[in-house]
């Protein structure tokens, strides 16, 4: 057994991976850090884990963390950045869920207006995709695990690679919706039921984090510079994301090569499931689980391609994808403790 | 006082005219005509109109139209088509709410895969989108109303005439959500509560009938050949649509040009509010009301708008919609018994 | 024209004045205090009303009421009990949607953990429930608006007088269920989406400060000394509030007496809806509107009575009752304003 | 490993129970059996099953049953009755989630209007409440599973043995609400998303068939005649439900005798969680779990004590049951394949 412990502990990503690693053979939460709460359990701040589990609430510390096999960042931005260095061993597996590793320095500080980590950090850090790059993170000991839309965004153009439009012209629309869990756990009055039930609505038109950081891996899977037309909008459900990406296709590209093209991309990916034909992914179809759910329309008439991938954002969005990373880190299956049912209805 | 007749009484477009007219000074409903259940009240049928209304249910036809003055049609497609040549008289105003005499013949055929009506009925028709073709709607007798997802989209696109790009190669992305009220009263497995709430998703990919009336009348709008890529999605709510329409503008364009373009546009319209720089519509904003919300975001590094458009759909998406048309008919305040606040929360 | 004032001016409870009171013909709504936003106008803090409503929300004091007709307090506890002794004039009608003047001032201290207001203007508040107490109401110029809980459980409880099981056991059970704004707009870990949404979860079990209040009143009512077993429910949804009020009914009494009983208290009534047997109401059946739709159910094999009483709590729970009460106070017809359909769906 | 059928498998019970049983050392699914659905895979009528499981339905019949370890009826009324006889052998354990085998048999012609199953049948069959009868359970070759209302109820009232309130006056108030999944999967009116979402209402007022369930074994566990005052709610949300228990206690019992009861009942079980004083159970605490979590609040004023019981209505309330009886019945862990989190947020 490896031991794990999680930073942000009282927040949603902790929780996800308390419930996926309570299955997993190999990994053993044994310590929640939290700079809120301490002095308490973590069922007392969570009621539905009486019973279940009595981990402490604990202060971050490096002493805290010597004994760790593991360690995740489950935390809001700014954290990660402000720990890594100090925290990191040889022997430390560390497992960032926040933004604070994924863009250049540069980057950074555009979008999340702060001082970036060190250039070591975040030349150190491999972006934790599995789909594109589990070479690079089965040797890793610091993953940047991905966002939840650029996780549903760049498993949908992943495939495209050589079908992408070629002309100045071209951009790519990604036309994003979350549950409100995607929002975190802060009492805002954009979370407050009254406001969000019954209600659709765009945030962060144009400022969303996530758009450079999906243009970043978009261009360095494409060797293109992507550009991206990014919106995002606040669905009334708790769980679930889904994108709906436009990509004008080139002219000589029809229906059957597009679809060839997924399906030799992920037809021995254990969590990317292609839908046949006519068929489109839904959010409750990936519910509580850690699949990538994607469907194709090709529109001849326009030459653009709509592609939907539907993910639980806070499983393949989060916590399962951080869990899918650490299994292939350490060698183990990779859908270890990642197989639970969708939950349905 | 004018009177009604409602085709269609136990739909939810005779609801809410039920509800608008209620509040009209010179409209009153006096016959509810269905196919699916006569013999008993209105109420029966809707208890929430217990001791409000007592309109009988009865049977279209001839005799029970001719004292009528105006005559809508709330009914499913190929209801209206059937009767609107058999009961026009010239002193009757018809309104269909219903897709039937939306396209041309040709159109109507391959999306709605039935005989349309007479060419005679349908180049009477006036689509009814008064921010488009006011001083045609004053003139009809016989006003088809338009489609949700039209209406917002149109409204959408209006104001672009001049500031589309001008490529071979350009096409306008359309992506629309809507509550579930937007699928009609029949119990099926899409409609149903556990399948649909907590859940996110597409519907009718590609082959949503609304379709060809955003290319047709987008077209007629801007005199240019309107390409769209068209996704409609269902959202967890009961109420409300949006269109997040992308649209790639000349490169000579700027911000401030859009949105003189949008403002000049709708100065002087009463139910198109266009929203501040840096603020996006949320279908709760309108809720219950006739009011179509704008907002835009111009991104100057892809060169493309976006434009967000949210409506109730049963109110300017539909019924709504339909007493502005009848207020333009009629030479009344066209915002005559439309002027209830969206309800909030 | 009346003009009304209103504090609290930035809730729900101002909202639903200003969207009720803008259908009125005696009334207009001239003033918005508010002790947290000024300077700004109310359509900036609630995007819905822009183009409707351009109100300056201001601070509230003695100067801005002096001309005022009408000043209604929708505000948490605690502000009207201050207030209401300064602002108090012969010609100002005062209507307190708090519960700061329900109370005797003992069981104020109790429940509200704070000094009540003092014991004339406690006496001279009449509790503004008119199908109990209309005469008073008409009387009055300072009127304590009833609890949402309350309302729809004194209405149940009303037509009982003379069938309450009269035994020194007998104890009313009121099991209450509310959407969300009955919590009101602030952002706290309760109404938060992702905890409210799906789930149903008692609240304040035992703490409710309603109890005391529908205690007080239903013993007024029925000369007895009424115990009440209250539990208070939050149900994921944002308006609508029903109570499942179940009594202990005299052996001797049977289904007919006591349907004549309701029917006989209610025919008169404009906003009380006796349902007909084997018909139990719904939250959605009076969304929007001030009414209260009541159904029974009468089990001869336990002598026990379940009364289902549904009303929107916003409105006829709060603003609409308060409007009800300004109708009967200036002579106008009690419906003035208030006769919109629910909206359904 | 032990080889299981599921009858009625394209309902939410045979869902639940692939999802339960994935997890299970000893168990698994290898028959689907449905008599709407045939000749397809239940992933097709599941989409969310994709790639996870590819059992074709089946028509039930005698000889698909033959080799069967254990037979589930995850039916409608009406089903298992006709069958069980047939299908039953002294090496087939058979678990019936429908409503057939709970009832006597005049109960059941009064209640479900059909005739019973024999009286042999009737005789054999173990109600499965393991936490009441687990030594009845684990001989038990034929499993009558309660339902879900009845779940709830009876582990609320099973301590109460010795404090039930002793008069031929004192009858037991349960207020039942349940999420819309309770109601089936068939589309109706009732199950339409735009008629239950914001919306609460009572159902079956008087009638519900689980009436006289909890009866009879409310009466057998307490061996006293119980009355019960029983009506349920449809709440807008998919999965949970609550019972609100209101239960007369004797005079001079107190609120330490009756914690003591509670504790000392289910001090060992491991699916009830007796929650701490002044905290009340939610259902999304037990959400996808088998747990059911009770709270207490016992008013001395009135002397009635308020228990919420709270629990997934398809886990503890149908297959999670099923599977913890069949876990009892083979020997195995109780919790074997049951330890999941509740899902949360």
């Amino acid at each position: 057994m490896k031991t794990v412990g999680i930073a942000g502990g009282t927040g949603y990503g902790a929780l996800e991976l308390l419930r996926l690693i309570q299955n997993h053979r190999h990994l053993k939460v044994v310590a929640l850090f939290s700079h809120r709460q301490t002095e308490m359990a973590i069922y007392e701040e969570y009621p539905h884990l009486t019973g279940i589990n009595n981990l402490q609430l604990e202060m971050l510390h490096e002493e805290a963390v010597k004994d760790l096999d593991v360690l995740i960042f489950a935390t809001p931005k700014g954290v990660a950045k402000e720990w890594v260095h100090k925290l990191r061993r040889d022997d430390l597996q560390i497992i960032d869920l926040s933004g604070d590793l994924r863009l250049s320095a540069e980057e950074y500080r555009t979008w999340y207006k702060e001082e970036p980590a060190s250039d070591r950090i975040l030349g150190e850090a491999v972006y934790g995709l599995p789909e594109w790059n589990r070479d690079l993170v089965m040797e890793s000991r610091l993953i940047s695990n991905p966002g939840c839309f650029p996780t549903a965004s760049l498993l949908a153009l992943l495939p495209l690679k050589e079908l992408l439009r070629d002309t100045s012209d071209s951009t790519i629309i990604i036309d994003g919706k979350t549950g409100v869990s995607g929002a975190g756990r802060s009492s805002t009055p954009l979370t407050h039921f009254s406001n969000t039930n019954e209600n659709f609505q765009p945030y962060k038109t144009g400022g969303h984090q996530h758009l450079p950081e999906i243009e970043r891996y978009a261009s360095a899977m494409t060797d293109k510079e992507v550009k991206i037309q990014f919106t995002t909008h606040l669905v009334p459900m708790t769980r679930g994301l889904m994108c709906t990406v436009y990509v004008p296709v080139n002219k000589e590209i029809g229906a059957a090569d597009i679809r060839h093209a997924f399906a030799s991309a992920y037809q021995n990916e254990p969590f990317v499931r292609l839908l046949p034909d006519g068929m489109m992914p839904t959010t409750k179809g990936v519910y509580g689980s850690n699949y990538c759910d994607i469907g194709l329309y090709y529109n001849e008439n326009t030459g653009w391609l709509t592609i939907c991938s539907a993910i639980d954002n806070l499983v393949k969005g989060a916590s399962g994808q951080a869990l899918q990373n650490l299994n292939a880190m350490n060698g183990w299956n990779e859908t270890e403790g990642l197989l639970g049912h969708p939950l349905f209805p």
